[in-house]
């Protein structure tokens, strides 16, 4: 039995994502156990209007939680007994495996690094992500592939750059199931002296390293999905994500408001505008659960604030694969082949 | 009368495209002289099957080129009587006021910068792109924006990010005719505590600048067009530039092998293809006529390799719209004005 604690006080939808999410996931066949971490009179009484298997869910008492528009750092300072911390807490002394919050990005990253210890060469954590991509990755045939970081270390030196690859690497063979994924760097070309210094350090480091490194990839590649793993810093995986997400949108909006373009482009455009959104639908966080955020000795899974029950319980059963496939030790043989974390 | 010296030897398609670009011109009712810098008797030969206006175009003779495939340095080193090198060297010497090449471009590059100067305050070069959006811009409601640096400086100084943005407004500003282009920096949010520490710097001296500064964009923005000149280092704008070339491309392999889908995405891909075309036709190269070279006391454009005749027609055209709007005076003043070039 795999025991996750679970942030119940965050997220926009606040309990009646997270209790609904951990009730629904307590009455189907997976071998999980989860914490509801928070106001306990508050979760036993939503806990009141759902269906749940009792055996597989607790509530641990916490007091407040990180608002979604407060200073995380401040907030945490403030209540060292909030939701977040308590169920960090809960991991890091080992009643539970994993750590799953939708609540406050910022709040969840300081949580664990206050908590947890960072694993051995990893000097930043990496928010990982995935997004929708042309060809196919893994036995799955998933249409999307991850990258990392999207957030977490605004600036990656080389050592970051090859921590991320190792990380990125265990986690896709983990969830995706993908026996050797193709790991990458974004650069500005594909030779290996293209790039920053620090990617061009990288590549060097990489270049015989145990993972199935595929080199440098370029924007066009992107989404395309030539790679399984697409590794960058955090400044740059933001506005790559966010460029995607607006590729997205632009789609949407022109299929809307289509008058006065050709007849061609207005059928042309609602059309797509319905299947974007179906492949949208099957890369998003609602049903993918959610962004680990990799390099501590925990796993930690952010899910989207946005989450509603669905998402928060893909999120708790991605938290139990990446515990069941032994993430952490993963990461630890890796960056000790690669030279890091020895 | 404004005369253009046009490396006449550069692009994939040779005098083909630049002699027949330039003689097509020579007939127009433009105000222009045209240099033809090259191989005086292959150039000659050339001009025998096309129909031209003498009093516009003149033959003025170089030895040899570079490649485009050559390494840069090398070949300008070893052959200073090059066709890029002689065209430089007769814009320096007053005897043309813009240089124009589709040749490769590192050589462009580096034949810039060893035969003019640097303008006050400008430490590197900038390329600047234009690149579709879902907005359109001033007030000839072009549908694409421009974005800076694409290429020529890998990693850009505060200092470097402000030259770009007071460089591309005023590129903006006469080769688009927008009276007070809307400029923003790429980043990972709109707060102006986001960023880099270069970006976070920059944004601090722009605000007040005597130019529309719009803050900072994020990757959301690129697609849609909020602003109409974007700023960022060329590693950052190779990426995006890229990506989005990558976008096309993905969506027009999906229209084309499209068997397997649902029919909704077939016809809607289909479709969409051919606005993409549509859309992609009035935004590139072809018809817009190169990328300019920023940062330099003469105006450089780069024509793209692949440059046809017309493309070659409307980088000229460009270039001299260039002159004419006194595109370096405008950027020295820009310059001052933001506290650099002093």
């Amino acid at each position: 039995m795999t025991t996750i604690a679970l942030d119940a006080m965050g997220g926009d939808h606040g309990l009646l994502a997270t209790v609904d999410g951990a009730a629904d996931l307590s009455r189907e066949d997976i071998d999980v156990h989860v914490l509801l971490v928070g106001d306990v009179r508050a979760i036993d009484e939503r806990l009141r209007h759902v269906r749940y298997d009792p055996r597989r869910l607790s509530v641990v008492s916490a007091n407040g939680a990180v608002g979604m528009g407060d200073s995380p750092r401040e907030t945490l300072d403030r209540n060292p007994d909030c939701s977040v911390l308590v169920a960090a807490r809960l991991v890091r002394d080992g009643d539970a495996a994993a750590l799953v919050s939708a609540g406050n990005t910022g709040a969840t990253i300081l949580a664990a690094s206050d908590t947890f210890q960072r694993l051995p060469g990893i000097r930043r954590g990496a928010l990982a992500a995935v997004y929708p991509t042309e060809l196919r990755h893994g036995p799955r045939q998933d249409p999307f592939a991850l990258m990392l970081d999207v957030g977490a270390t605004l600036s990656a030196s080389a050592d970051d750059l090859v921590g991320f690859a190792v990380m990125g690497s265990a986690y896709s063979s983990i969830v995706s199931e993908i026996l050797a994924p193709r790991v990458a760097l974004l650069s500005n070309g594909t030779e290996p002296s293209k790039g920053t210094p620090a990617i061009v350090e990288a590549h060097a480091r990489l270049t015989g390293a145990a993972l199935a490194f595929a080199g440098n990839v370029e924007g066009l590649d992107i989404p395309r999905g030539t790679v399984d793993v697409v590794v960058c810093d955090g400044f740059l995986g933001n506005v790559v994500l966010k460029m995607l997400e607006g590729v997205s949108d632009v789609v949407r909006n022109l299929a809307r408001d289509a008058s006065g373009r050709s007849l061609q482009w207005r059928v042309g455009l609602a059309m797509l505008g319905d299947g974007l959104k179906e492949l949208h639908e099957r890369t998003d966080w609602k049903r993918y659960g959610g962004a680990p955020l990799l390099g501590f000795d925990r796993p930690v899974l952010k899910a989207h604030g946005r989450s509603e029950a669905r998402a928060i319980r893909n999120a708790i059963k991605v938290a139990t694969k990446a515990v069941q496939g032994d993430l952490t030790g993963r990461i630890r043989d890796g960056l000790r082949s690669c030279g890091s974390g020895s």
